[in-house]
Parts: structure tokens; C-alpha cells; sequence
């Protein structure tokens, strides 16, 4: 059952994103992220040291649902193109329901915020896909290149074709989408 | 020659994608931007018609330059793959070179200005690659996409690969570089 502060802290949250997407993080004070959310700042500080910890916060909790989303239903017996299809779809609907949660982590990824990230707790959350790649590039099916790279083809060209905004002029079929799931499994195999 | 004009008009585009980049576009006022730039805001005035007006140009005058640099001695003679992985490279050199530019067209790409931008006129800049890309479609080089998907998988990923901030933990060497264009030229050729 969700708490009154489960309930709180989830308000505080899809606030911190609204807001900063909508006026950038300099211009994002606690007290305007409070407003929004409906609290009182200093409920605000119960929960988080300063901004600059529940901007941080808000990024990895952005991060862990990812994770968390991609990896439904996993199974790692699957075949390494069947495992990394599934992820992929997941991803890419997941970033078509949230918009808004991708242009905060791509904001935020720009910001000097980023330097106060814990680089390998992120990591943890993308486990099981990086380790299914790992066994990729072992079996000789997935080229031998760093995971950053390998994702840069797999996972980013997601937020460029689902960001609707970009690519006003096409409509997303399922056979675009199909053939844009061809194209990474195709960039990386070998 | 660089006349008085020009140098004030360059100084207002640097100071705008720098102060964009730093506090975002709500925050950025005309009055700032002419501060940064050293300039008074009467003169800001005389370019441009508001502040929409100038964050709209300076977007426009971004992309005009990428398309410029990517396309430098080009020569569609060559064969498709060679033009492609010349224009690649160039691009990779330029958002290295200039990823504060970039930050400018991500975020302005998320923001409701990019409703106000002539989307023919930016197409218009990279007429020459995109023809090569469709020449490459009917000779069953490449593969029969949306050229937004295809562009997805050949230049957003150099996006990714190059923002050092987001691949902090590894050093991008010449085979790097070269290995990330074959995963381009892979994931879109037949």
C-alpha cells in the first residue's frame, strides 16, 4: 500500500521533472519545485539534503525505472537477438509514454549535475542487458566494442525516432519501428 | 572582411548559445543575452524582431554551419559508402569540436520554440547527403527507410559516442572512431 509519504515523494518527483523541462535547472528553485508539487519546501528537506540532491535523486529514479522497465519479463535463455528485441521494444515504448522522463536525463546528462552521479549504481540497473551483450560479444555474435558504443546504436537512435518532436513529418508504423529494430540488431552484430 | 556588423552579429551568437546552455531558455532574457554579448539590447533590436526571433535564428544559423562543415569537398562520385563515411567523419569532428552547439540544438529540439523553425529551409542544408542517401535506396545499397530513421542510426549515435560526459570511463581512440562507422554503415546498408 502506498504511504502518505510514497505519495509525497511521488508528487515530488513528476514536479522536479515538469518543472525542470519546463524552465531548465538553474531557474528551478526548491521553492518553485515545492509549489508545484504542493508541499511545503520544507517538507522537501525531510526528504533531500538541497536541490542539487533531489535534482541527482530524480535522475536515478528515472534511471532505476528504466532498468527496471526494460528488464520485464527477462529471460536470459532466450537467444541473444530474441533477449536484446524484447529489451529494445521495451525501451522504446517506455520512452513513447515518457517523453518527459528522457528530456530530463538528457538535460540533466548535459548539466554539471552529472559529475554527482554514482557512475556504477547506474550500472547496476542495466545489469542483466549489459551482460547479455558481454555474452554477445564472447560468442562472437555482437561486435568486440565498448558497451557505450554498442549502446550508442542500440539503445540511442530509440530517443531520436520516438521523439515525436523531431520527426514530425512521419507517422510511426509497427513496420518502422521493425525495421528500425533490424537496423540495430544490425549495427552491432557481427 | 568582417565588418563591424558581422562581429557584432557573431558575438550575439556565441553569447546566446552560451547562456542557453548554461540557464536554459526560459531564463534567458534579451537583456542578458545583450550583456553576454557586450552589446546593448537596442542593438539586438535591430536584427532581430524578439527574443522567439533570436533563438530561432541562431538555431537555424547552427544547423547552416553542421551542414556546411559535413558537406566539405564533397564529391558524389565517389562510391555511396565513401561519401557517407567522409560526411561521418566530418560530422564527428564538428560536434567535437563544438558541443556546446549542440547542447543548443538537443535542447532547443525539446523545446516549443522548434515549432517555430521552417523545417524545408534546415532539409535545404543537407540536400547534398540526404540525395546520396536516396540514390543509395534505389540501388539497394542502403536500406528502404524514413530517412529520419535512417539518420537516427547514421548520425545520432556520433551524438552519444562523442558527448565525453556521458561516456566518461573510456577514451576514444581511431579504431573507436572507425568501428563506431562501421556499426553506422551496418546498421543502414541492405
Amino acid at each position: 500500500m502506498r504511504t502518505k509519504d510514497d505519495i509525497k515523494q511521488e508528487a515530488l518527483f513528476e514536479a522536479t521533472v515538469k518543472l525542470v523541462n519546463e524552465i531548465g535547472f538553474a531557474a528551478s528553485s526548491v521553492s518553485k519545485i515545492a509549489k508545484e508539487a504542493g508541499i511545503s519546501p520544507a517538507t522537501i528537506y525531510i526528504y533531500y539534503k538541497n536541490k542539487e540532491d533531489l535534482l541527482v535523486s530524480t535522475y536515478v529514479e528515472i534511471k532505476k525505472n528504466i532498468g527496471r522497465a526494460i528488464h520485464e519479463d527477462f529471460d536470459d535463455t532466450l537467444p541473444i537477438r530474441d533477449i536484446l528485441k524484447q529489451v529494445w521494444y521495451r525501451m522504446f515504448d517506455y520512452i513513447s509514454k515518457h517523453p518527459g522522463y528522457f528530456q530530463y536525463t538528457e538535460q540533466f546528462s548535459n548539466s554539471p549535475y552529472q559529475a554527482l552521479v554514482d557512475k556504477k549504481k547506474i550500472e547496476k540497473f542495466f545489469d542483466p542487458v549489459i551482460h547479455v551483450v558481454s555474452r554477445g560479444i564472447e560468442q562472437k555474435i555482437i561486435k568486440n566494442a565498448d558497451f557505450h558504443i554498442l549502446a550508442a546504436f542500440i539503445f540511442y537512435p530509440i530517443l531520436a525516432i520516438s521523439n515525436s518532436r523531431v520527426c514530425l513529418d512521419f507517422e510511426l508504423t509497427d513496420q518502422y519501428i521493425e525495421t528500425a529494430f533490424t537496423m540495430a540488431w544490425d549495427a552491432i552484430r557481427l
